[in-house]
């Protein structure tokens, strides 16, 4: 039976993936720190006897070697997703995303797995001239330290397919949403709400467009792409895809779905400005053609993943607590 | 007086450049481990009372913050610049390269220092299928775990500029030549014909096209571009520009210049295929026109830069001695 690892199987996607891949017959054995990942997330999965939870650290190389002995693919989802606070801890993304990674491929390499898929970020596009952004898009300038990160990443993969024949598939994603979220415009507009259900306080001028990926959507089309082996075809041994849904919200059409669902009708209060914080992408919108093209398609939209998002947090709100 | 702190201030370029600051009446610290360096190189500098030499590691960051202490500009040259060998040593570019970059731009932050000039490399296009290749190139793939870690410096850096306000250069070099140039193909062949002036092994079939720049003229190249300050003008405060002459030479041009000057006729042993080794890039050939735009142009050809080099390696042959 084929053998998957996971990092950051704990996470809001790794724990969706988990579930899905032992749905789908798998075995997984799941690896995850828990600084931010919930054990809550595997209850389902520590139920099946195709899966093995192993706890610890992607700085912690030789734990890691050994966890992943026996495994067929790795999906390196674990990171410091962080993208709005890299500037208060500058060696937190350095740490957990580029140095995470390289400890990835070589516990790969010692154990001699040559499969990889990468959770990568449409922010590495930067501010982009060019939108809808597509894979090979003019070679950006980065601007959070987050996205720097993530391009280090991708670009370590790329280095060990070309020379140790690795296959990667790297996922430019756009934000995701869903069941187990745990982080982000909704999380934290939805949190304020719990709050004080009168006001709302947005960071920028709520005109910054966001795309937004359901996280079963984004899910299937990582197995999806995987089961293609496309990258066993690519010239270097790596594909990317942008993953995504093709169409954007405001911020404050996402606050209107919300509102709307809730019935309330807070203040808004702006704090101005095209970004919410310094590296804030005003305007994030990938094209998704080259998923298309292989057949996948998201089952919902935007607003519906909204709405799934809002009624998980609703039957969900200790997860509030665990971030206190 | 303006007092600039350089990185890898022993090294080829790094003492090059730090000879013709001097020579411009500019103060320097000149930062450097010895590993790859050479003291011979500092010789004239340390005659120079503008000039103070301050021996330290880029991994060491608390020396680091305090050598750089009331400079105004950061040059970081220092690198782990062996293209060939990332996969012998796959920690040693993630470490020398992209933590140590990291490393320089938190000394800069801790001394308020905001202006940074970085040598990254043509490397970073890959295999490009755009030729020549200019900076907004389409998105590349790494090929090497040296280019890869180049781009995680240069992602770093633009996100500190975007973040912290920092003024960035980012100079993508094709191969430099010249005086005190301790490591590529004119070194690697001239010391084989020293050794054995009837036979030279190629790597590769020989058809690989590279482009060279002489060293004095990648010095002029960086000084007139921070002069022009272009960067405090850019969108995100960084500008990034290739570095290179109009012109390729195939590495059979180069071994025909080499045997010409030296009056040799060796029998070519190529070892096949359009690559030297796994990674090598069978033609890198940079568009230059932004940086030929500002007023710039090399003084020498691919052609007399060779020569230059062969002149100063056969009156430098202990270099060959130190790579023992």
């Amino acid at each position: 039976m084929e053998k998957i690892f996971v990092t950051g199987a704990a996470g809001f996607i790794g724990s969706n993936l988990v579930d899905r891949l032992l749905a789908d017959g798998k075995s997984v054995v799941g690896w995850d720190n828990f600084v931010t990942g919930q054990k809550k997330f595997l209850a389902g999965a520590l139920k099946n006897e195709n899966f093995r939870l192993s706890e610890g650290d992607n700085l912690d190389l030789p734990a890691l070697t050994k966890a992943m002995a026996g495994c067929d693919t790795v999906f390196h989802l674990a990171a410091n997703a962080d993208v709005r606070f890299g500037l208060n801890h500058t060696g937190k993304d350095l740490q957990q995303n580029t140095i995470a990674t390289f400890h990835v491929l070589e516990a790969m390499r010692a154990n001699g797995i040559k499969r990889i898929a990468f959770s990568s970020t449409g922010s590495v596009y930067g501010e982009a001239e060019k939108i809808p952004t597509p894979e090979d898009a003019p070679f950006p300038v980065q601007t959070s330290l987050y996205a720097a990160s993530k391009l280090a990443g991708e670009g370590m993969i790329a280095a060990y397919c070309e020379g140790y024949q690795f296959e990667g598939y790297i996922f430019r994603f756009v934000s995701i949403l869903g069941e187990r979220y745990t982080h982000g415009h909704v999380f934290d507009f939805y949190q304020q709400l719990l709050e004080h259900p009168d006001r709302l306080k947005v960071l920028g001028d709520g005109t910054q467009r966001k795309s937004y990926l359901y996280v079963q959507d984004c899910v299937s089309a990582m197995l999806h792409v995987i089961n293609l082996s496309t990258a066993t075809k690519a010239k270097h041994g790596v594909e990317i895809y942008n993953l995504g849904c093709d169409e954007y919200v405001q911020v404050n059409n996402s606050i209107g779905y919300l509102c709307g669902a809730l019935s309330l009708k807070p203040k808004l209060e702006y704090t101005g400005g095209a970004r919410g914080w310094v590296g804030d992408n005003p305007f994030i919108f990938l094209d998704t053609k080259k998923i298309r093209a292989t057949g996948w398609k998201p089952a919902l939209t935007i607003e519906q993943g909204i709405h799934r998002t809002l009624q998980w947090l609703q039957q969900n709100q200790w997860v509030y607590e665990t971030r206190k």
